[in-house]
């Protein structure tokens, strides 16, 4: 392979790193794949390393030391992540969204993959310094959007079920009230899904009154895991006191009217890069 | 940004077309983004394709004409798609993976983004000529798998649920059997996440009798959508008869004793690149 140009090396390791964000890759992987020194390895790195640094959607990152090495880190600037909620933003507030009962259809934009990624890498961005070890949701809306965020971060998902099911084992179950609906539901999580006192990050679609995230939190306690944060896509204004206290939202639902069909979003709260107006 | 180096260029255009599979980038898109002429482009292009075509994992096509341009086509080559599937069988056939009632659990490895990538990645290979319009899958464990398809091929997921929701609208419902347990179960789609006469690809995670995969084709056929393929991760070898005729699966869970523990898998059905010992 040790015939390769410069821009051939550096168009596969760019296909590496991307496909396996915040893996660790050793100099000494490249020098196999490519047979070349390191310092001609290091060199390609750079390359790599200046050219992302203009696309504000990602970082190559080198790790010095034994164990070193380099990963890639998806990580949007405030341009993409303004750009990318305005546009999701639009693209939710019209009217034949608006379904009878007062709720927002978002499952089609949700089940997009190439919306759901970005939205994974917004998240991924915000929560780059927390370094959870898992992603967790509740089935089914938050999956797509948890699993995008998961791969962003470079850690599994786990999913919490809306009962315990035969073919994954004892479970934890609780009950937790819907804050919205005020009714009693169930959720539980298969033991083995997660280890006890994992750093855990939890990610949902949407969030009312916070009662689906304040149950999630219960949950994880039964797992004596650390909440580092919650995420949602999209949270209400209404009720302004939600049942957990620290999340972040990307999108913030201000209005729904259901007569009119009318629908406002704005910026989500708690959003770094894309502050409140 | 016309002091970018060819190096510099073909990073930033491989994490672009790697990112947004199977999407169509014209030449005047790059030549617009560096400032470059066509053939600058061009050239740059033949370098991404060059290398590209050693990594077993996908390749860079042109498409001739005015409305032509690149795109990014995942492609596992025979070697990839082995091992990887050998590498999951020995994942899975393992004695604690046996759940009391005769299942075997899969969700970890479901929910592992690298791995539902590569899933995603195996059936968009195996499905590359059919072009569908959509991956539909059912909820929840099919979720993972069916993102990870549609992402790789480019297209939206729609999920099937359990039952109509009030958040997504009037939706069409049937009842199916479960071809194992000879249940009647429902399940539901929102008129809205899908259009009439689609062209579909089914995505599920396991299939035993295949009633489940017999009840997706029924209520593909109220939306008179054209099943183009039935692809699951996992089928079993008993009942040898399905209630579909025609479905692709990646692994045979050939065996599974729950007394001894005892779990064998075998490359799957219809796999060409993994031919059937």
């Amino acid at each position: 392979m040790d015939k390769r140009s410069r821009s051939e090396r550096v168009v596969t390791m760019t296909k590496i790193l991307c496909s396996n964000p915040y893996r660790l890759f050793s100099l000494g992987y490249f020098m196999e794949m490519f047979g070349t020194a390191k310092s001609t390895v290091s060199e390609d790195l750079a390359v790599v390393r200046t050219a992302m640094e203009d696309s504000d959607t990602g970082q190559v990152v080198t790790v010095a030391g034994a164990a070193g090495g380099v990963r890639y880190i998806p990580r949007l600037g405030k341009a993409a992540m303004a750009a990318n909620l305005e546009r999701l933003a639009q693209q939710l507030a019209v009217p034949e969204r608006v379904i009878p009962g007062g709720y927002l259809y978002m499952a089609d934009l949700i089940c997009d993959p190439a919306v759901a990624a970005w939205i994974g890498e917004a998240f991924a961005t915000v929560f780059a310094n927390r370094v959870p070890d898992y992603v967790v949701t509740i089935e089914t809306k938050g999956i797509p959007l948890a699993l995008m965020t998961a791969r962003a971060l470079g850690v599994p998902m786990v999913v919490i079920r809306d009962e315990g099911k035969v073919t994954e084992g004892s479970a934890v179950s609780i009950n937790y009230t819907s804050g919205s609906t005020r009714r009693i539901r169930t959720m539980a999580l298969a033991r083995r899904a997660l280890p006890l006192g994992a750093r855990v990050l939890l990610i949902d679609d949407f969030m009312k009154a916070g009662g689906t995230a304040r149950g999630m939190q219960d949950l994880m306690a039964e797992f004596h895991a650390a909440v580092l944060g919650i995420g949602v896509l999209v949270s209400t204004t209404e009720p302004v006191r939600k049942m957990v206290e620290d999340y972040v939202s990307l999108l913030e639902l201000a209005e729904l009217d259901e007569q009119d069909r009318r629908v406002h979003l704005r910026p989500g709260r708690l959003v770094p890069a894309f502050a409140r107006d």
